[in-house]
């Protein structure tokens, strides 16, 4: 919705194993994230397979549609199918060379490699040394990290009109830490010049529908907010809106209007104005000068519910533990639930929620119980209690509780995911009163 | 490797929220995998923003490299900056044009909606409807899974030489049965000629370095194998060995002699010759004529464990439950690990571990208990237990049990993927005696 100021950049993703949906993946976005955050604006991530033809033309394409700057991940391993650099170097006009000092880097780097595995073939691995050092002359080399050296290859004068192309490794734990020394050092500044940053601002709510969002930006535009210097994203993601604008420096104030305009119409839902996730909300509520702990009793969540409670560093400070309570005779012996109460009103019940959130609570003596019981399907739904329906309850210590019960759409995954939402939403919600 | 038999596709994914990072694309993959079963070759997944031009580059780009299909997903929505189906017909040649009996449909779907929310704005909903009917003249319609049609829209004889393009809404759970409808009823036929199918084989290892493949391909060829008439891609899939195999039906035998090479040269990593997972093989060896019940304790996984074996429909047959044990406390109370065990040896240890399976299979009664413990990161290393060390441990009601350490790379969330699959196996390892 806004003119463009921004540097634009593509990425190509190779690697037939990405592209044949074995592998996801993860350095498109990730790419794509950190251009952002340098003005540098993604504007396609192309997946292709190995094959140097593909690979030209996705380069080809990019720089047809004038670029600014390519960014490639993937096809510099040491075997004669990763052929990225050859492809890059031909595309740039340059010719391939061994870059001696770096062949000697790499070998230090694969010593302990061979020393720890005196069966691999010794062979193989110096054919693969030379291959991975074998680079469009010219280059700027940006040290590996595992044994694939990066680069930054510009074009030769002839075809001045290509962009320059930061070509990276494949698996992530290579590239991110290689981009981010590389643009440290300085060894980017040709190819990723600081542009006008623009300002990124998310809005996250939950529990409603997009289209009352898609309402609340039109009533911001009668309302006379130039919504045109405004570039906004809604998106539903895992059962949340995030509300993503994008804008120039000297359009905060525009923002600073619709983003009222939003406040004010969904004061109930929009429980994120900085972009903070729930995550890190309830990392901070539970953390914070008050620290309180949190044990869970999950049935059909099965666990990811303490799973995402403890992927951040630190979890433990917070985090007593849980019970994933899938039995009946585990819900009884383990997490404290009355047999009657299962008896009486089924696994899948507000009394057994409860019964869960408080026993989990007092056996591990925590300051907070969660309960999560449901029907993930695809079987075991009923008329009355049919798939997707999750009951989820939070008790604290003080005797208070907040139990309630969802109707989940999709497929046993998306239930599971989604009862995860809900319950870190009503954990938050009691945590902050 | 071999010569291109196949037809082939691009794919390309439209919308902002993908291209910037916000949201992982899952329709690439997913489709790229049902245009392979088909017989159709993905050549390119191209992720672009919502721009009408950046998608109508996308379609050109394709068109440029003669794939024989395009499929787009996104940008089908209600709202006016979803225009995916208007740069598509403007591409083929083809006049927007309100589909009366469409919009009837769509109004049909609406109703319920609009009645479980009357407070909702019902001319936004009608413009909605609309604007959702507005189709390229001439396109197939795909009937709705949610709101949005899909489209079968063909190029006007003038632009013949473009690809029939299929335009598929961006939701998942739209997309998936909108695809699988359409080929059954017959309404892509046009567009998705059965090919050649060519045939794909699956190995995978758990436990060696990739580098041992490279070296086991160049032995086959060595030994006679036609290589050349396979398309092998090996990957590194969450510490697991990926190798899959491409090959025309009439190169049946040369793959079986490479699959016995690779069965010879690696019988004690070669857990699954026909593509099956180890949460299949799992699946499988539980559930099996002598069903066998299972229980989890884990610290540093924190769910992860149990949310993997609970993750396919049917697995409360056989997942009694578990505890996740993060304090110390919780390991004593629930886990029945012994206090002095851990004062002795430190809660990461061979000893804990094996407490941990131990208590947790006698306590809910399982057939057998897994316990895992170890130091995710990125605190809570020491130099004698570095970051990334995890005990894991498997016993059975028989007495017997396996304890191992590893050594796992990367950060906290590979370190507790990595812990969650090397747990797997150790337990497919223990149930298949």
């Amino acid at each position: 919705m806004t003119h463009r100021v921004l540097r634009r950049a593509g990425i190509v993703i190779t690697g037939t194993e990405v592209l044949t949906g074995a592998v996801q993946d993860r350095n498109g976005p990730w790419l794509s994230e950190q251009l952002a955050a340098l003005g540098v604006e993604p504007a396609h991530i192309l997946v292709v397979g190995d094959r140097p033809r593909d690979i030209a033309a996705a380069l080809r394409f990019m720089a047809q549609e004038r670029v600014d700057l390519i960014v490639t991940s993937g096809g510099l391993g040491p075997t004669a199918d990763d052929l990225t650099a050859q492809v890059v170097g031909e595309f740039q006009g340059r010719e391939m060379t061994l870059d001696e000092p770096l062949r000697g880097r790499i070998a230090e780097i694969l010593k302990p490699l061979a020393e720890r595995h005196p069966h691999l073939d010794r062979d193989a691995i110096e054919e693969g040394n030379r291959k991975q050092a074998t680079i469009p002359a010219g280059s700027t080399v940006l040290e590996p990290v595992g044994t694939a050296p990066g680069l930054l290859v510009a074009p030769v004068d002839a075809v001045s009109e290509h962009p320059p192309i930061v070509v990276l490794p494949g698996p992530p734990r290579e590239l991110q830490p290689m981009w981010e020394r590389a643009l440290r050092d300085g060894s980017l500044h040709a190819a990723v010049p600081r542009g006008q940053v623009a300002r990124v601002r998310t809005l996250r709510l939950f529990g409603i529908p997009e289209s009352e969002i898609a309402l609340t930006l039109r009533e911001a535009h009668r309302a006379g907010v130039e919504m045109s210097q405004l570039e906004v994203t809604t998106c539903l993601r895992g059962g949340e809106i995030e509300v993503v604008t994008r804008f120039e420096p000297a359009a905060q104030p525009v923002y600073e209007a619709f983003e009222g305009i939003v406040a004010g119409r969904h004061a109930d839902t929009l429980y994120s104005r900085d972009g903070s996730t729930v995550d890190e909300q309830l990392a901070v509520l539970l953390n914070g000068s008050t620290r309180r702990t949190v044990a869970v009793a999950e049935s059909c969540t099965g666990g990811l519910l303490l799973g995402r409670l403890t992927s951040r560093p630190g979890a433990s400070a917070y985090v007593v533990g849980g019970v994933v309570a899938y039995s009946n005779e585990v819900k009884i012996a383990e997490a404290g639930v009355p047999r009657e109460t299962i008896e009486r009103h089924g696994a899948v019940s507000e009394q057994v929620a409860r019964a869960l959130a408080d026993g989990v609570r007092e056996r591990m003596d925590a300051d907070v119980g969660v309960g999560v019981t449901g029907i993930a399907g695809p079987g075991g739904g009923s008329e009355e209690k049919p798939v997707g329906l999750v009951w989820v309850s939070v008790s604290d210590s003080g005797g208070s509780s907040l139990t309630r019960s969802v109707r989940l759409p999709g497929n046993r995954a998306d239930v599971r995911d989604r009862a995860v939402t809900v319950a870190m939403h009503m954990l938050r919600r009691t945590l902050s009163g």
